[in-house]
């Protein structure tokens, strides 16, 4: 498994702001505040992935799309720290339920 | 910028299920059935991801709630594939937004 | 309070198909399936409800709006009934909270 | 059909809100932001329904997923004023489907 080296960085940045002063990060002040307030910005931000996506569709910035996958992920990545897990353990999930190394080949050859 | 090796071969794969039979597999299915389909798949899994936490609060299982980021990175990356566009997409930004250079030296200073 | 006749009657019949044969209705099997279940439509229909109106902004039908308010209102009754509550409770705190006694009479007047 | 008086109220309410001063009322404020921001809480809401279900189930205040469904109503119906529609649609749409005249009467018989 290899967990992209941003990732694991911006894993480790989150796990630095845990316990830190409230008033000195928006990551320290989302783990003061606590699950309910890290839930609210995961659902926030899959409903403006879903109108980004709606957006580009009818004209608008792909740009748009790619800002609010981002959120998400970075949200989820403060909820997964959050409950002491990371990237790393959705990233081993991902290989071990596709089967990654196989279907690797597969994708090499034409559909 | 670093794209994860898994993710990677993931955004191949996803790439070549495209147009492909929507018979054959599960991602050429949601291709085939387009953006409304895929969103309410993102919707779904952000609302699942929810769930398992607040579970996990309540002595559920951690492993869960990897499941369920598994599913939404997973959906979000169709998304991103539908739109001509992958994680490297959404990796770039938040390398670009967290300045994930600067801040990867911080981390490793005592907060 | 007045609790809305087709509301109220829709609850009646939401209250009458709890316990009842899974198979015999798409509420009774809801209700069988519990809490997860009826927590992941709420997600749906809320997700859906935003899709719509994205696509109303953008020339479609409006009648596909109000279709998924009333679905996502529909689910909402069922978890309200699940949780031995109803709408009355909601349309209760609704009128306590706007104190619509007197936001009526300002409604009536000029802005 | 019959829309509960106290949804009519409010929804009368949430018309002479419209155009007003956006520093006199959250609802005139609403309007003003346009769709994505009351988008935005038909998603947030959503979420916070599905947290205080889970919360009522391992013991919390029900009081509280009264609240929140109030909340997802309210939205619910800024979103359709938004768009020219009111609650009475949703009623007439929830009565047309549900076929309520013919269920009541099988309500009002046992299971």
């Amino acid at each position: 498994m290899t967990t992209p080296d941003t990732l694991s960085k911006l894993a480790a940045v989150l796990e630095s702001r845990k316990g830190g002063d409230p008033d000195s990060s928006y990551v320290a002040r989302l783990f003061h505040k606590g699950d309910d307030a890290i839930l609210k910005k995961i659902g926030e931000e899959a409903t403006e992935t879903v109108m980004a996506a709606k957006d580009a569709r009818h004209g608008g910035e792909p740009a748009k799309l790619v800002g609010e996958v981002a959120d998400l992920w970075f949200h989820s990545m403060v909820l997964l720290a959050h409950f002491g897990l990371g990237p790393a353990d959705v990233i081993a999930e991902l290989e071990r339920r596709e089967g990654l190394s196989g279907l690797e080949e597969k994708a090499r050859r034409p559909g």
